[in-house]
């Protein structure tokens, strides 16, 4: 019997905001950031991040060490487990590590806490998924109907979805998995870009940007939003120009206005034709958001990277918040509860758009994206995950995107295996990267 | 001038669930706790907790780490200040300490960091109240309607209500504050009792416990409800008899359901009568609690405590979700982020009935219920503030509740102001009362 024996965390922070890459209205300087988890067993090799399972939950600098204290309250829920167990049911177990009573105060389903979490649970899929030899998304493929919903926590989501609503909506997917997955590894799946449009960047810097991103085969980029209007007005213009009109251009205020301001000012940038408002307001605001989305339809409101759990996602599909939902690897709490929203999507006929960018969020999404069409939704239609070309030389396993789509990942586990020596000098504090600054003053 | 030297936070924890006090149909076994700020200045007499600012985000056991590291990063923001000018403005500093633009990204404005931020706020109230010589809500209902308005972030609030909206409120209440103030001396503000009825109790118990309260001046007693309804129908049953038809007999279900169950467990308990329903679902769950609401009324909705900012009280009140509102005094961002609440609640007309309980939740609420009759709603309609006999020695200023009142506070400060031996006695681990329990194992 093989056990969980140990459950590494480490704090790994790289300095973006250096360069003001990720620079928005609400997070002037991100460094991105993660508190990473490795499960180690007790078995063979156990030293080989190869049989590890590894999973992070992104931050953007201070704050994550809190998260990784969070991780410690885990720990001892999840050493001296059986792997074989563990892996036959995840779905109790982020059940278990979600549902702490005491743990759960100071959430619940919310915050570090639920970071933690979601860097826990991803870890063990990740363990798993290389355990049996397959990329993620290709394990949850060959699920059946049964076991994928057998993962999911349907607590305060029966009025949306019942689990047998769920097995028959994935059973009428299920005879086309096989042939969406020819397709997805001949064509890739189509990505949009962030890296063009952060708030930081110059004018010409963003031109630049935006017409490398239009010859590697980009028809969608987002720019940040919420600073200034005159400058959003000025860039809109400038992407548009660069775009064309039949490329799409996405907004993103990072919650930057309230909710009549948002109104007004998208109402200022609709001449040139913005495809859809990503977090206009405060992401706790559900109404907030409905009350947006009616007054500026056609045009989309998207919002999801700081939706914290399955119950936000919920209410901003019953309520047509949300035109575009934007699922977060780790800010829900890891696979599982993806999987939770990407069914409610699916239910509601709302496109799911993955959050990506910052660290490793690319690497997680390239698994999610591909398996909602595989096996849940069905469909690529209004469908793009998100991508920034941000710090993917750091993974064992980086993403691989060209011609403007993700390319389906090949090697065994959640793609989110950091290499040792990237750990070794980000980490925070004591990693050279840091202690050099600290030194230098 | 004078300057805050240090901030010092202690993890402070109560073997409650030795005896199952506070035991609910999801926390079956609370250790109430709290992360326990202390600011020192470097002024005079510094090591006099009466010249120091106290403040606490309670809690229930394990978790209670991460909420101290979280006030660990917020004290590079705190360390320095001049306590005058910090004083003089307590709105800027709460909105600097929720609004870190790295922080904010663990939440924002929710789990752990907004409790740090609710531990720290509150001291910052306590250490101006305290050197102003009043009790906090006599400090506040001493200020004018421009000043009260200038120490709420109305960030996400203006489609509810403006700072000029607001400002009128408070006007039309202002030549009512004497009068009040002297009603108050006299009869205390309304409490109703949760000691009775937790779910780890027998019968027994609970009559004995019942009979207590009425005999003590209580009209209303809460029930914890929800883990099984034979249970639940025979207490109230129980409880109901005791209390005779006139006196109120509220629930609170802690979570326990999903939309549809709730609604059905509670038409199962109408024949008892009970006031309210707290708690019914998930605290995330707005839309939920509305339709529980329309298919429950005239009971009425309650909740608060885990309303994790005033965005998601502005959607409750919004969408006539609760008739009752539970401010929680450090679930919100503290003193700043509750009145934010109170004057929303007052705009929707929707009564406040503070949660209390716990550790130093009374302590706390004794100051926040009066100044919204005061100075805020003008109303004692409806109005009731929570109230648990449990762990009120361990204050310097335990609150005082007699027949049935809370008894206005005369203390300077916030009345959270732990006692030293309490602190020493009860700190986690290494105080002896744990420290003792780890070497019998």
């Amino acid at each position: 019997m093989t056990r969980i024996a140990a459950v590494d965390v480490v704090d790994v922070r790289f300095p973006t905001s250096d360069a003001l890459d990720g620079s928005d209205a609400m997070h002037p300087d991100p460094d991105y950031s993660a508190a990473y988890v490795v499960l180690r067993t007790d078995g063979r090799d156990a030293d080989n991040p190869r049989r590890q399972g590894h999973g992070l939950a992104f931050t953007i600098g201070r704050g994550t060490e809190i998260v990784c204290k969070a991780v410690d309250a885990l720990v001892p829920m999840v050493i001296g487990l059986d792997v074989d167990e563990l892996s036959a049911d995840l779905g109790r177990f982020s059940r278990m590590l979600a549902g702490d009573s005491q743990l759960r105060w100071i959430g619940p389903e919310k915050g570090a806490i639920h970071l933690a979490v979601a860097a826990v649970v991803n870890a063990a899929w990740d363990l798993r998924a290389k355990r049996e030899g397959q990329p993620l998304w290709r394990l949850l493929a060959g699920l059946s109907p049964e076991a994928i919903v057998d993962l999911v926590d349907f607590t305060y989501l029966t009025d949306m979805v019942t689990p047998a609503a769920a097995v028959a909506l994935l059973r009428e997917q299920q005879p086309h998995r096989a042939e969406r997955i020819a397709e997805l590894e001949v064509t890739g799946y189509p990505a949009y870009t962030t890296s063009a449009g952060w708030l930081g960047y110059d004018d010409d810097k963003i031109r630049t940007l935006c017409r490398e991103a239009i010859a590697d085969g980009f028809n969608a980029i987002k720019m940040k939003v919420g600073a200034n209007l005159d400058d959003d007005q000025r860039r809109a213009g400038l992407l548009r120009s660069e775009l064309g009109p039949d490329r799409l251009l996405m907004t993103d205020a990072n919650q930057r206005w309230d909710v009549g301001e948002a109104i007004e000012w998208m109402r200022a940038l609709r001449p040139h034709d913005p495809y859809w408002i990503e977090e206009p307001t405060s992401p706790d605001d559900v109404l907030g958001h409905a009350a947006i989305a009616r007054a500026l339809a056609p045009m989309k409101v998207a919002t999801g990277e700081h939706a914290h759990n399955r119950v936000m996602f919920k209410q901003l599909l019953q309520a047509d918040a949300i035109g575009v939902c934007q699922i977060d690897a780790c800010r829900l709490g890891g696979v599982n509860e993806v999987l939770a929203v990407l069914l409610m999507a699916a239910v509601a006929g709302v496109p799911v758009c993955p959050h990506a960018g910052g660290v490793g969020l690319c690497e997680y999404v390239s698994h999610l994206a591909p398996l909602d069409y595989i096996a849940v939704s069905g469909s690529l239609d209004g469908r793009m995950c998100e991508w920034a070309d941000h710090l993917h030389e750091h993974f064992a396993d980086p993403v691989s995107v060209s011609g403007g789509r993700y390319r389906l990942p090949s090697a065994p586990g959640y793609g989110i295996t950091m290499r040792p020596e990237s750990i070794e000098q980000f980490r925070f504090p004591d990693g050279p990267v840091w202690s050099e600054r600290v030194s230098r003053g």
